[in-house]
């Protein structure tokens, strides 16, 4: 046998070899999204791989880094592995699939009326006595011998006019979008009718397929951000864009190809084609917005911070690159600042938080914190700078919200915490980050300050049955929150105290912008009647620790609604209704951006911020 | 001395060549269009130079073909010479430029309102205290804070406008159209803007320069139509089209790209440049409209000879491949019927009958005449196939409207003629043959069934003066029109009972459709106030001829008015006002167009217009 044959699940992909390949060249064969973190060297234990059919004996490396019962079960290091034999190898979720992505939130009701429509019509035809051009023809049967609707029609598709009409005898639709026709097709084509509504983030990208004449979501798509290769936030990105000649152009052409391929997995898990999608409405921050439509988003990073357009764009999907019908249209929402995108007017979109006659703050928690506070007479927002703690980065066992990261802790008798997917724990996750600062404050092993305490501190305090926890690491004071032997990597997860100072500059950001919001709005925190979390983070995060750690104010604690991705049900709100998408027009007019920097006393309520102000017991 | 300086005029063009080199050879490097018809063998004797300075002594070539007068005026056969002496040589204009192309036309007063215009705005500077996105800004701007416009702007705008309006501190010229931004300029530009009108013709195009501030015309610029080479006439394209896989693709192609370099010529006569083009507007027949703007022309040709649109279309320069300001767009005007087209809505427009009390007719001849006749109560039209007779085919001596041809005739002791450029007769264009069938009526040796009289049968008539011009050729009967030496080619011109046979055929069908429309709109000729002819052939025709020999009802002699290229006019007026334009929309949906082969009693009418209806004297 000089050939073995390998199937990887859950791709379903097969490949032959020759024997004694190494796996890790083989999943380089079939090109799979695998990583190795430490370069295939037998050194991290992360890149396992579970067999399922065929033989491969456990290697030294995989005694050091799994236990006899995963080494039972089949689980091998893949760096390790030479193929002798054919075989089915199980690979773990990685990459996107293993992120937590919401792509469902609370929906809310709303008219359907989509910005294209379709009409279909069956016309007489030409004779030596009804000569009519084709185009009037078929304008005078769209407007029904009603007095004439001043119908137009795009180039493209008076082009195929004429053949079109005559594929199936005169019977046509014609697919309108305000006053103008931009697409045709033979015969009855009104039961396809398709949009795809995508929230850009600077992380993620989601698309949800939706029948535009029924509302009904066909399918959800979603992927990482091809951008996050050229930085991993929108500051890193904006540089790329700066210093490199084609830059803004590469960034454009890589998440307009990532959205091409979302529209492709997603029209064939419902089983349609891209040809039936006629719309697609995209929603994003104010940079994600730029670099999509090919915006230059330099003057986004520099004072005064000024993004190219507070408006609605709609653009031709062909004049983006966008692959979908040859009469689609791209609707992208507007930005109210640089910092507060269309993300945001999206999120006010679906909360309707602008119709409201009672006092409402959303947060979307991220590398920058957006806040809007109001009512339908008055709305302000502002972005609070939080940096990426939150997301796991600059915290000393942070990590993204994928498998192993520990996204909930408690206190009980002793300190418990979950995991995503259950696994041993690899890091924290911004949650989880939350969470344990709540802990630590509770258990009195922090200080409102943000001092962790030593055990000489601790003892005689109710943080004594904690001593233990508290140790020095790298001469740090530290709380150690995983031991060795629970984690997935066989090292302790340490809460440093610069992880604490990290986090209170993370919180603190938010905070300050809630309140001074909250001063300009001139009301009390109690005024406010509901708390709307939007966004991931917002979903999982635990309320009770984000208000304990002064995330939000702690008399709003029974007001939080964590809501979900509402950014994305504005998208879907945005490509369903034409109206709704008018609407994020006069949001950006309506909504009044606080430049957090320029407010009097930011300095000082910043520092006060930066403060535990939940109770200490 | 090893190089030679050769000057050629009319162009101005310089060249140096090394001593030896033939004259041809130095065409060739200057680029000349100039036809060597033997191939440069010194055979045809065509290629007939003047040289103006310089030596060059005449070769027996040369004393074969000219005359001693010419060779001592400087004229060579081109092919003939070797160049040994610094020289300058006049062309003789030959292609389009020898043809007789009507750029002038009575010009209308209109109010002056082009569809784009440019503003002017100095903008306050973004700062902390006003973080306006940068399309709010000037949207704002200009608004000039009035009940706000509701301005869009194009997707090339929007990425164009953060670096424009940073480039000379917030001042910047906006190109509107309609209510849209589709160009953005750095500082104040608000001086240019130009634009370019052109009539489409199977044979010509022509393009106008105009200044769309003043209506000033600044440059004429004009070219043989390139799908020429693909057919002469509108049925030979329309069936290349069909027959070749990317016939329309290409037919599309050379004529933008014709248009491209008329763009190009006039904008360097006038000192400008393409990016100061924002606009242009087309005229043509339908079939010229359809290949322009890529449309399938197969249904204009097949019966009920139905064109692809009737409405006027606006469509982006870009889309096109038309290369001026990256903001421009094209205008084209609508169509009436597949063989009454724009060019006749334009003539309409130029002429204004549609606003006219009073009754008149307009004829445009040509391989289709087009007729049009009524008031601004009730239009006719009509399209009459007339075949190419008019433009020199089928005719035996025919030939174009260009250099040598003879273009009138008149009858006094003897028959007299003038040529076009004064030149010996190679042939006998359109208007000369309407004058010599007129002419041939007045002596007697016609009838008024067409019949070419014997001398024989001319005995003892009053025709028996031009016995010895009535001849045998070819076994037919045949009138004498030039002898032998009086020709360039040294052979006689003739017409022959065929080509009068083919002349009954050609104005048989223009008469015919003036009497239908006549008496379709239940009016005797006497009632019309005034024949508008359009086009140059009507223009340069004798009305008295074209009244002797039936094409236009006699009695209307008094009231022809040749009007010139009133298309063209038609196409500058759309250009220069955009309410003028939207009229043209209105001109299609008035004028009703009358199908002459489903006309009852077309036939009777037609064969009843076969016959000489001029008096015979």
């Amino acid at each position: 046998m000089s050939n073995c044959k390998v199937t990887f699940y859950p791709m379903n992909k097969e490949i032959e070899i020759p024997v004694g390949t190494t796996l890790k060249k083989a999943m380089d064969i079939a090109e799979l999204d695998f990583d190795f973190p430490c370069g295939g060297r037998g050194r991290c234990g992360k890149c396992r791989v579970q067999i399922q059919q065929g033989s491969v004996p456990p290697s030294n490396t995989d005694y050091d880094h799994l236990d006899e019962e995963e080494i039972e079960a089949g689980f091998r290091l893949a760096c390790t592995i030479n193929v002798d034999d054919d075989l089915v190898v199980k690979i773990p979720l990685t990459g996107t699939e293993g992120h937590k992505i919401l792509v469902d939130a609370a929906e809310r009701e709303m008219e359907l009326k989509p910005h294209l429509s379709k009409t279909y019509r069956d016309m007489p035809r030409p004779s030596i006595e009804d000569q009519q051009p084709d185009w009037n023809r078929l304008r005078n049967a769209l407007s029904d011998g009603k007095s004439e609707r001043n119908y137009r029609i795009s180039h493209s598709a008076l082009q195929a006019l004429p053949v079109v009409l005559r594929e199936k005898k005169f019977t046509c639709t014609a697919v309108v979008s305000g006053n103008e026709v931009v697409g045709i097709e033979a015969g009855d084509t009104t039961e396809k009718l398709l949009g795809m509504a995508f929230d850009i983030g600077t992380t993620t990208v989601v698309g949800y397929l939706m029948d535009l004449r029924t509302g009904e979501q066909l399918a959800v798509a979603s992927t990482m951000n091809p951008q996050t290769k050229y930085g991993a936030d929108v500051i890193s990105r904006i540089t790329y864009v700066s210093q490199e000649a084609d830059g803004l152009q590469k960034l454009q052409e890589i998440i307009i190809e990532a959205i091409n391929k979302l529209i492709g997995k997603a029209v064939k898990d419902a089983g349609c084609v891209r040809d039936d999608v006629y719309a697609i409405s995209v929603v994003g921050n104010s940079c994600m917005h730029h670099l999509f439509l090919g915006l230059e988003p330099k003057y986004i990073a520099l004072a005064p911070y000024v993004p190219v357009t507070g408006l609605p764009q709609d653009v031709d999907a062909k004049a983006l690159g966008i692959q979908i019908n040859s009469a689609g249209m791209v609707y992208v929402l507007p930005n109210i600042a640089g910092f507060v995108g269309a993300d945001t007017v999206s999120v006010i979109l679906a909360t309707e938080m602008d119709q409201s006659s009672e006092i409402k703050l959303a947060i979307d928690i991220g590398t920058n914190g957006e806040i809007v506070l109001g009512t339908r007479d008055r709305m302000l927002s502002c972005s609070a700078a939080a940096g990426p703690a939150f997301e796991g980065a600059q915290i000393s066992c942070g990590m993204r919200g994928t498998v192993g990261a520990i996204d909930s802790v408690s206190l009980g008798d002793d300190i418990t915490y979950t995991t995503i997917g259950g696994e041993k724990s690899q890091g924290i996750c911004g949650s989880g980050l939350i969470d344990v600062m709540a802990v630590m404050l509770a258990a009195g092993v922090l200080d409102r300050r943000g001092k962790i305490r030593t055990a000489d501190e601790a003892a005689g305090t109710k943080a004594e049955r904690f001593a233990h926890r508290l140790v020095k690491h790298d001469e740090l004071n530290c709380f150690l929150l995983a031991r060795a032997e629970e984690t997935a990597h066989g090292k302790p997860l340490f809460i440093t105290q610069k992880d604490v100072r990290e986090f209170q500059l993370a919180k603190g950001a938010i905070a300050a912008g809630v309140n001074i919001l909250i001063e300009e709005y001139g009301i009390e925190p109690e005024d406010i009647t509901e708390v709307i979390l939007a966004g991931a983070f917002g979903n999982y995060l635990d309320k009770h620790s984000a208000c304990a750690v002064g995330l939000i104010p702690s008399s709003l604690e029974d007001k939080v609604n964590p809501v979900g991705n509402a950014a994305g049900t504005g998208s879907k709100i945005a490509l369903l209704s034409a109206r709704e998408y008018r609407r994020a027009a006069y949001i950006t007019d309506f909504v009044e951006y606080v430049e957090l920097s320029a407010s009097p006393n930011f300095t000082e309520v910043f520092a006060k911020a930066l403060y535990f102000s939940g109770k200490e017991d």
